[in-house]
């Protein structure tokens, strides 16, 4: 029962091409190559396994060293911000923008510290974006030139526990953007990308899509987001209700789901992760918003979630459900709930690590090291 | 009820002066700071405290970026290996020594890729390397200058179940020359540690080193190390039996638990860790065999856990006995279990993000960002 805007989808580029799965022979080399090498077989653990995903996903075995991982950071409002929904006000979307060109915020700290590229994007942050007059490098006359503003859909998606997050023209607009930056990154040469959020009452459309796509009660889903107290948690609680509610029909229309009840900065960021996945780049899942994103991604594009890899299990609890919905079990627990992408900048460097034991240890035969006695 | 080697232990220098706790005031700045910074109070979860805890070590707030990381891999053979407790003969602890100064095995690959150094020292190394003779780097002439064999105490420990695994006079100049070797790195600049492990057999004395010390009972202690069948897994839990009642009267003497059934190794890496702490050095540590070191170190100087992080969870059941004696939660849970120190060096670059968040983000002041709405 696909909706007419689907059908609109398929007209302007909403629509995937099939998505390939990582390579079998370059999985079943590294997975060899792991018996091979200069330890008891397996005694790497998870470390093993996850050296032989990018092996599968770059192809060829020994995996290359992942030289450029880039995490792009998707900003946008939302109007149910308005409804009491945070412990933050609106303005601070626009604001952290600014803090992360500036470089202040954790995900510029993480992405330093691993090693790896943050690139951030306004598809919906409301407004121009606050004090742009006394900086130097925001400067009010570059607005239209700004690459930050260059996939702006509109200026925060709507209240969705009364009206559309988007029109259907938008929602087409949003996935393409998050297509068009893939490709971006991919062109660039991105070898591991990272989708990250900002936006102030983004956990409510994100538990929404993803309670309604696991079937969660909304009481069970519903997480404390940036620090809400009682009474916004109720308040929070009966958003999501009504948005699920006017998304009942939509559990199979993925284009639909992010319409009625996403936002431009959810719909850009599952069009960026399906075309991670067609352009056959493996990508580290942040927390709930990305993947709640991934989870509409995976509808929009099957086959893409063998190329993602959870990069960490958030403290929302609608994470958990979005999580074993993909079959994926995160590499670090850590109750990190702040987005951004910097819980999957985290685990950047276990991946790398993990390339490194596959490439670059010794086999028992190259270093004279006997092998087990049986 | 000491012995009369922890008498001669005070007079030869394997007692501990006091170790101060980290530093009060700077936890307290660490903590004031994390919720000035631009995220949610408490949202980068454990990453926060594992800062603050880097700063309390450091004695200052923000701290200082970890620049010198090393692990110090502590070599060496045990008697029971002969027993058929390990699926690798005896001789590979020496070709891996050949192997990790030639940078093939796992601990150089890992620590590459996270930035730090490795050291490898043999302190029981059963005889000379094999293949010195056709090897540039470690010519038999030069085996008596080589650094690595500067703290050999003896050749391979003894055989735990039948007899002590050191002489009185062995035990105190392995914990001395764990000592000496941790202020040699931290005289060298070193602001991490971590004690590595290297040694066929050397999960049997460490298994009932715990066992002893946390009152676990053998079938439940002892795991598959290097990937033992069931006939190897019951010979290897007669002689954890054997050994912990030969010990059974050193619960309380740390000194006398090494030399009976423990192993130059485990004491030398039980003397590093703690010194470490007794220099004020945090320390990340690794699976069982730097645990059940760490725990004889906890004796040896009370008050040194507080300087130590553990990095992950092994896959053998007695290193979980282990962490809950030290009250510690370990960063990572990846079913490693190959020792080396590369379950701790796999979570450096996680002690390095929380440092950076803390250190590198701006406040909330700074950036011109809202706080929560309160």
């Amino acid at each position: 029962m696909r909706s007419d805007v689907t059908a609109a989808a398929a007209a302007l580029g909403a629509t995937f091409p099939g998505v390939t799965p990582p390579d079998a022979q370059a999985l079943r080399d590294a997975q060899a190559r792991q018996r091979d090498l200069t330890k008891p077989p397996g005694s790497l653990g998870r470390l093993e396994d996850v050296g032989c995903w990018v092996a599968s996903c770059q192809g060829q075995c020994p995996p290359r060293e992942l030289a450029r991982v880039r995490v792009v950071v998707f900003a946008g409002d939302h109007g149910i911000a308005r409804a009491g929904v945070s412990a933050f006000p609106p303005d601070v979307t626009a604001q952290m923008v600014r803090n992360f060109r500036r470089g202040g915020a954790a995900v510029n700290a993480i992405a330093d510290s691993v090693g790896a590229g943050v690139r951030v994007v306004d598809v919906a942050v409301d407004g121009h974006l606050p004090g742009a007059d006394r900086s130097v490098d925001d400067d009010a006359a570059d607005h239209d030139a700004d690459p930050v503003r260059a996939y702006k859909v509109r200026a925060a998606s709507g209240r969705i526990d009364r009206e559309d997050a988007l029109s259907a023209e938008e929602t087409i607009t949003a996935i393409g953007a998050g297509r068009a930056i893939a490709d971006e990154e991919v062109d660039a040469g991105a070898d591991l990308l990272i989708a990250g959020d900002m936006g102030i009452g983004n956990t409510t459309p994100a538990t929404a899509i993803v309670a309604t796509l696991t079937g969660l009660e909304p009481v069970v889903a519903v997480g404390r987001g940036t620090g809400i107290d009682d009474a916004a948690w109720m308040r929070k609680t009966a958003a999501i209700r009504d948005a699920m509610f006017r998304a009942r029909h939509f559990v199979g229309d993925p284009v639909a789901l992010l319409r009625t009840i996403g936002g431009a900065d959810l719909a850009a960021m599952a069009g960026f992760l399906a075309q991670a996945s067609v352009r056959r780049t493996p990508v580290v899942l942040d927390g709930l918003i990305a993947t709640a994103a991934a989870l509409v991604a995976a509808q929009l594009a099957p086959g893409c979630p063998d190329w993602w890899l959870a990069g960490h299990r958030s403290a929302e609890p609608a994470h958990d459900a979005a999580l074993e919905r993909l079959h994926k079990q995160p590499l670090l627990d850590f109750g990190m709930r702040l987005g951004e992408g910097t819980g999957a900048l985290t685990a950047v460097p276990v991946v790398r690590a993990a390339v490194a034991t596959l490439s670059n240890m010794s086999t028992f035969a190259d270093a004279g090291v006997s092998g087990a006695a049986d």
